[in-house]
């Protein structure tokens, strides 16, 4: 065989998933190892890479799709290194220091952008051109692919903190975030949603629930009119909630008014859960390391 | 000269810009007509075009960025022509028939987007990485640039109608939106604004500016949240109000409470008027020609 492998990591802040891909991007091997510190878990990183090339052959380049902040700008000198985590002893770690040994390029993005990627090449955005990936969980992040690419500026977007009309007389809770408050991560992000009710989304009433999905149906509409998606996909542990993402659903085409043809029907296959589940950053890893290897390739 | 020259059209609901451009995207020539129905404006741009062909030489490309709304995909059969436009007699008329004669390719996107992109090449983005150019006047709209190209989904983007926090005590204003009442369209254009004040922005109180500046932070901090861009520009009669624009960036530096860094700062020079005033249009028309005579040129 003399096609190259794919080496992926989808690093997470309990583990990391490890994977190796051939040449349709079929995972041959994979891992998963808990997150230490950066000299245990990128040890044990390398060792297992190590290993799947003595069995499987060279690996031609490097997708990670990994926790944050981490810099992201292949122009910039802290690519693939953790800038001002909070997470004890990762600051600085760097993932190209770690995998130099390879010698083999890495295209690296951000944990949200790489299940974008993920879904849009095998899971629930299959098919689209412009694909919206938003996970609300502990945080709330979008990512955005388009034809195949993620989108960005000069960083990844942060759509958590966008401002939402917020009516203190139905909600009066001030919201969680600590630099805006009641912005959408301080209003309907886990943590919000368990400190203003004391349990998680999964154990609530109708009404908090519609709640919530009003809130994410600002960002849903905002989406639409900003980005013009074929399809958006919402993930998390809050949007799995019971009845979240029908009420979404039905208030991001009120927000709507009509004005939007396409998002003017029966959302069912506009507005939908991840295809993947837990394979979505780990795919879209895989999905980067090709990208970095076809760059190697036109050079 | 061997080099094709390139055809712009900045088409508005008073009046067309056309120019023809040499190969460093200078207009050689150019003129301005009135638009009255499709059969008078059209012929008279034909004629125009075939006057530039005989004095200048053959174009090799046509680049267009007009009112609308007006098909804008390339893949689709309406691309070129005015789709529900309520301007009387503009429904079906198609830039291609009318300019197939020239065997050129063609090149067509939005007025606003045409803007954004004459702006980002020739104007205040240069430098930029992504630009993101919002007009405010009649309406509001907003185009993405990034890296040359004009970015959008399934259509261009709809910024006019985000929905923005509004205070119902401050402002009592209903909004003029007829899909949405209080979007941010409805309480910031210049018909909103006219309607409530019952005269524009120019002759504004100090709290005035202010409120509409507040709506229009709101928009300036979606796109920097949900794109990121380098620079945003603010054009439109309504963002030349005296103030306006100070106003703008301090509300927005406000509303991103610090949380990016880049946006944290002094924003004279990320938050800036147009540089080309009315050449703005004609410019990107321009830009998308030699864009179309590049594609033609690599096929």
């Amino acid at each position: 065989m003399t096609e190259k492998l794919i080496g992926a990591v989808e690093a997470g802040g309990t583990k990391f998933v490890l994977a190796v891909a051939n040449d349709v991007d079929e995972a041959l091997d994979r891992a998963v190892i808990p997150t230490r510190t950066p000299a245990e878990t990128f040890g044990e990183m390398v060792e297992w890479f190590e290993c799947a090339v003595a069995r499987h052959g060279p690996i031609g380049a490097f997708g990670i799709a990994s926790f944050g902040p981490i810099g992201i700008d292949p122009a910039k000198g802290d690519y693939g290194t953790f800038t001002t985590t909070p997470k004890p002893g990762w600051r600085g770690a760097s993932f190209p220091d770690a995998l130099a040994r390879f010698g083999a390029p890495i295209a690296l993005d951000t944990d949200v952008n790489g299940a974008a990627l993920g879904e849009y090449r095998k899971g629930a955005g299959r098919g689209c051109s412009t694909l919206a990936y938003s996970t609300v969980g502990t945080g709330i992040g979008t990512g955005v692919v388009k034809d195949g690419r993620v989108v960005g500026g000069f960083s990844h977007y942060e759509s958590g903190h966008i401002r939402v009309p917020h009516d203190i007389a139905r909600d009066p809770f001030a919201g969680s975030c600590p630099y805006h408050g009641d912005c959408l991560e301080g209003l309907a992000s886990g943590p919000a949603i368990l400190s203003r009710w004391g349990h998680d989304l999964s154990r609530a009433g109708a009404d908090q629930v519609a709640l919530i999905a009003g809130y994410l149906a600002d960002l849903a509409a905002n989406l639409v009119l900003l980005h013009m998606p074929d399809r958006l996909v919402f993930g998390g542990g809050v949007a799995k909630a019971p009845g979240l993402i029908e009420s979404l659903r039905e208030q991001t085409r009120e927000r709507l008014g009509g004005y939007i043809a396409a998002y003017d029907e029966d959302l069912t296959n506009r507005i939908v859960p991840p295809a993947l589940g837990d394979d979505a950053g780990i795919t879209g890893a895989i999905a980067l390391g090709r990208q970095a290897l076809e760059r190697e390739g036109t050079q």
